[in-house]
């Protein structure tokens, strides 16, 4: 595996593999790699014949009472399991090498304003207008011929599909279903912030997700009940809700009760973390 | 000149143009072309092996009072100017083809801030912002080695810059000096607007341009003064002027009395024509 850490490197390695006719295969990650992260790795293989991983915390898209400062930082451990993985090259820019300075003070925004200020885009005012314009710059910099997203962030992967097929960018974009631990919690680097007895009650974000389901599935069409039970759910065992959403899953508006194909999504805090997670349900 | 209308059949036969090892170079318009126009396809053939012109207007980046409607449409007269300029690929998109109907109703905006809000940027809101959208589309189409605007529209000119600089797009981006008909007349498809009369007046926005410039040749630094002044001659043969504005040719900030890499730019509307031009002046 090859470490790379300028642009003009990454530009210029890229087109040696282009000119042998190899498809690009790209994961973008902010470290801190878990076997999530790997599952995708694994996915990129079976998808192309060069992989490229980036390792990129990207402050912009931190707001400034969020955990930019505490966000874990792993690159030697990082490196050691991409390259276990037979990534071909690993990106690790610095901030200036992403954000140079420029003579104009402020940077282009990407935008996609249906899906950005929803959700998660509520409670994180900033996000993914900062998520969407530092995966533009990455996906400028590798141009792969497919970027490959976990399902587990659903909302920013409907953001890059949308971000994608609105710029007319010539990348396909893979969604890859959440790689789950012990009782069916999320992988998610923010789990490292929980404390034993907290890491116990996590997967109830998981189970009440899941039973969610289960009552669509039987037929329960009250969504705004469905989402006030999983609540209550999820802080009877000490989560503190930040919402439980039924969705359309094309394009995260409000279903129907004859929609169906649908994505059931939650964000709680428990302690200091702010974990996600996600279920499809296709009736 | 090959004549290609939709995104798929344009990229398929650029593809074929990479893998022969040609350079492309780009010209994106809006069609009602004139000669400055064709100076672009010049520098085009200088700069690529492969020119590709586009001829698209956006409806989005006019205003609701603007003149969307009535801009002139000549298709036929463009392809044959194009064809004898020896376009390789002529770029026709329809508005269905450039923006379709996707699940997601609001489309991604691409912002560049700080260059966008100012000067024809405070006359109309939002036509920045879709100037650089449209523009990050096409070049996300095209994928071109080098893209080709001209100078007389200094402020797109700087948006796209920042744009492509920010979004770490690999294309290189060349300013061509605006083309002028008789008087200094910079050439517009707007010109078409004037009546006979107006004609006659219209150099009167160059002239004015080039006595600022002369001023500040001459050592003259009260910028605020010399943009009245010049305010005034306009408004004196029967412009409505927008604006007079100094700036740096680089960001288009305010200069200090120091700066040295200037640009006069200047709106202004005569008849039924918004007539806009600039000059650069380094010290």
């Amino acid at each position: 595996m090859k470490i790379i850490t300028t642009i003009n490197e990454m530009r210029a390695a890229l087109a040696q593999v282009r000119t042998q006719g190899k498809k690009i295969s790209f994961v973008p990650t902010m470290g801190n790699l878990h076997e999530g992260h790997l599952d995708l790795i694994r996915r990129a293989h079976q998808l192309g014949d060069c992989v490229v991983a980036s390792i990129f915390v990207n402050q912009m898209q931190f707001g400034p009472s969020e955990d930019y400062t505490s966000y874990p930082h792993t690159p030697d451990a990082d490196q050691q399991k991409l390259s276990a993985e037979n990534v071909d090259y690993c990106f690790m820019p610095s901030a200036a090498e992403m954000y140079p300075p420029t003579g104009i003070t402020t940077h282009t925004e990407v935008f996609v304003p249906a899906v950005s200020t929803i959700l998660c885009g509520a409670s994180r005012p900033g996000h993914f207008k900062w998520v969407a314009t530092v995966v533009a710059k990455l996906l400028n910099i590798v141009q792969p011929d497919v970027a490959i997203f976990g399902e587990k962030d659903f909302q920013q992967l409907t953001v890059i599909r949308s971000m994608v097929t609105d710029l007319c960018m010539p990348i396909k974009i893979v969604g890859v279903p959440t790689t789950r631990g012990a009782g069916g919690l999320a992988l998610s680097s923010r789990n490292g912030y929980l404390t034993p007895s907290e890491l116990a009650i996590a997967p109830t974000l998981y189970k009440t997700l899941t039973q969610t389901k289960q009552q669509l599935v039987a037929g329960e069409r009250d969504f705004a009940e469905l989402e006030n039970q999983a609540k209550q759910s999820l802080a009877a065992v000490g989560f503190v809700p930040d919402y439980v959403s039924i969705r359309c899953q094309d394009d995260l508006s409000e279903p129907s009760t004859s929609d169906t194909k649908l994505v059931i999504l939650a964000a709680a805090k428990l302690g200091k973390a702010r974990l996600i997670d996600n279920l499809q349900v296709t009736l």
